[in-house]
C-alpha cells in the first residue's frame, strides 16, 4: 500500500482531528475502531443538521480502510447526503490524512457509506423534515466557484 | 424497536464487555463508534488467530444496529470466520446484550461482516498458513453437543 | 516468574477483554490497575445476577497478581460466589490470558476475593432476595458434560 | 452570557471536533481542559507546518472562556500566525461552536495566543525555516474570493 | 532545557498526579493539554473554595512551560489565590515534577495565572462570599513553623 | 454509611486528584476500579521510592471501600512502608476525601495493603537497596512535630 498523494475535497470537513499515540494499537498505528468511531461521528452530525434533531445508526453500508494513519497526521472527515428517505438519511464519508509536516502530503484513508434515521425524544422512528436549504450557516457550505 | 428476547449463541464469546456511562452519547445510549470500535476489535481477534499474526481490517461489507446498548448491559461479541481467501478472513461478528439485572433478558443488539488481511512485520500483505484444525485451547472451543 | 501454559475454565468468562497499547504503564506492560478496575467490575456483575439490582463493593479480601499482562493478550475474568451474607456477596475473580497469536498459550494472570452488598435505590443496605436457580439464561451456564 | 450569533470564519478549520458527554465537567458543561487541550494541540499543528517538524509550548500569552460548550456542539479550531522569531512561532487560536440541530447558530466560545519553539529531534531548540509560501495544500488555503 | 533542581513549596499542593504512558504526545513527553487541563482543575479547586461553590473559569492570564514532564513523574499543582474581585478570583498555579526514583530530584515545569468567576446555579454571576478565614480543614495548610 | 468527618493525616500525600464525571458508575458515584487503580499507583509510588527503580504489585493484602466517593471531591492518597522483605515492600494505603465545596468536610473513603516486588530491567526480582533515609526532598517528609 503506498501514499498516493492527492488533494482534500475544496469544501469544509465535518470533522477534523488529531489521533494521539494513546489511540494507537500494538502495531503503532492508529487502531481502525478509532476511525470507524469518528466516521460515524461525522456521518452523524451530517444526518442530525438534515434532520434537524436526534439520530440513530442503523447500518454501514460499506467501509474501506485504504491506508493506515499515524500518529501526527492531521485526519479530515468529509460528508456528503447521497440518499434520503422518508425517515432515513444515508451519508457518504470521506477521510483524508495529511502526513509529515516536514513536506506534508494528502493521504485518502477511508471511505464508507452508513445509513443513519431519524428519532423523536421518545426513541421512535419520525418522519424527516423537508429539505430547507441552502445552509444557514455559510462557512460551512462549499466556497462559491 | 422493541426488544425481543433471544438467547446467546452455545459457545464462547471473543469479547464480553460492560460499557460505562463515560461511553454515551448525549441521549443517554452508549455510542455507536463503541459498538463499531469493539465489533473490529473481536473480528480482528478471530482474524489474528487463523493468520497466526498480525492482520489490517481492510473492510466492513455489513454492519447492522438492530438495538441501543445501555450502561450496566453485558455485551458478547461472538466471531466466526465465513471466508478465507489467499490473504484475507472474512469475518461474522454477531453482538447481544444481557439486560437488566433484576430480571435479565438477551438481545441481540447488532450483525457484522468485516474483511480483514494478513501483514507480515513491515506491513506488507502476506499468505495465510494452511489452516491446522482444532483449536489450542479447548475451552474457546464449543461446548461437544 | 514464568509462563506456565493452562486451560481456561470450560465455563464461560463473565469478562472477555483486549487491553491496547493505551493501558500500558512505563514498562510496557498493562497497568495493574487495569486489571483490579476490570476484576471489580467482573464480581460486581456476579454479584449483581444474585442481588438482582444494585451493588457496591465493600472489601477486596485478598488479590495475587502471578503474571504481567501485555497488549494483544485476550483476557477472561471468571466469576464464582463464594458465599452470601444477608446482605452481602463474596466473589471470587480468576483471570487468564491467552498469549502469542503466533502459538497461542493461556496463562493464569490473576486471582482475588471481593466482597459486595447489595444496596436499595437511595443507597441503603438491603437483603438479599432468595437463590432461584437456575440461571436464566443457559448459554451462561457451563456447557453440559 | 448570552449567545450571539456569528459566523465561522470563511477559511478552513485546524481542528473540528464534536466533544462527548464523557467530556463534561460536574455541571454539564464540556470540561474547560478539554478546550485548553484543544486550543494547544491546534495551535501545535499551526505551528509545526511552518516549523515543518517538532515544536513545543513555551508559553500561552493570553487565552479567554467567552461561552461554555455542550455535548453535541460541533466546534472549529481556526489558527493563524501572528507572529514569528528566530525560533518561535506565536499563533492565535479562535474557537467556535455550532449548536442546536434544530435551528442552527455559530457562537465564538474561546480565543487565545501561543507561542511554540521549534524543536531538533534532541529536543533542543533550533533556528525556523525560512518561510515557502503559500501552503503546498491547496485545500487548507482559504477560497478564493 | 536543563533540569534545575530545586524543593517543592513547604505546603499541600492543591493536586497531586501520576501522568501514564497514555498521556504522552508522539515526542514520547506528557501532552501539553495535560498538563494545561489539571492547571486549570487546580487553579478551580482553589477558587471553588473561596466562593464556596461553583466557578467558571474566563481567563488564562499567563502560562510559561518551563520543562517537559515525563511518564514517572509524580507532578505536583500548588494553589494561590493572587486577587479577589467582587464576582472573580486569579489564582496563580506552580506546578513540580518529582524525578527519577533512582535518585529523585524536583524540578519546576509550569506556572499559570488563572482568572475564576463564581456562578450561581442557574450559571449567572454572583458575588464572593465574605473570606472566612482561616481554613476549616487544617491538613490543608502549611505546616505550622 | 454516614459521612463521619475527620481531618487528614499532618504530611503530604502521595496523589491528590479530583475525579470528573466520565470516571462516575450508573449509579453516580466514582467507580471503584478507579480508586483501586488509584490505590495500586499511590501504593507503587511510595515502594518506587524504598527500591529507587522499578516495582510490580504482587498481591492487595486487604482493601475496605467505606465511602462512595463523588465528581466534584478531592481525593487525597497518603502511602506508608508497614513492612519491607528481602525483596518485597508492603505499603499501606489510606485515602481521603474533600467535600462539598460550601461547608467543607473531609471523610476517610478507603484503606488498603498492597504488596510489590522490586524488579530489575529484565523485570526478574532483585534485592532492595539498603534504606538512607532521611527523605531527599524536605517537602515530602512529615512536617517536624
Amino acid at each position: 500500500m503506498m501514499d498516493e498523494a492527492v488533494h482534500c475535497p475544496k469544501r469544509q470537513p465535518t470533522l477534523r482531528l488529531a489521533p494521539m499515540p494513546g489511540n494507537e494499537n500494538m502495531f503503532g498505528d492508529i487502531f481502525g475502531g478509532w476511525v470507524m468511531s469518528n466516521v460515524d461521528i461525522a456521518g452523524g452530525i451530517e444526518a442530525m443538521r438534515h434532520a434537524r434533531g436526534r439520530v440513530a445508526t442503523v447500518a454501514v453500508n460499506s467501509f474501506q480502510f485504504h491506508q493506515p494513519i499515524s500518529s501526527g497526521d492531521v485526519v479530515s472527515f468529509y460528508t456528503e447526503v447521497v440518499h434520503m428517505g422518508r425517515t432515513s438519511i444515508t451519508v457518504q464519508v470521506q477521510v483524508f490524512a495529511e502526513r509529515r509536516p516536514q513536506k506534508p502530503i494528502v493521504v485518502k484513508v477511508t471511505e464508507a457509506i452508513l445509513t443513519y434515521v431519524a428519532l423523536d425524544k421518545e426513541g421512535q422512528k419520525r418522519t424527516l423534515p423537508p429539505a430547507i436549504w441552502p445552509e444557514l450557516n455559510d462557512a460551512d457550505a462549499p466556497p462559491e466557484p
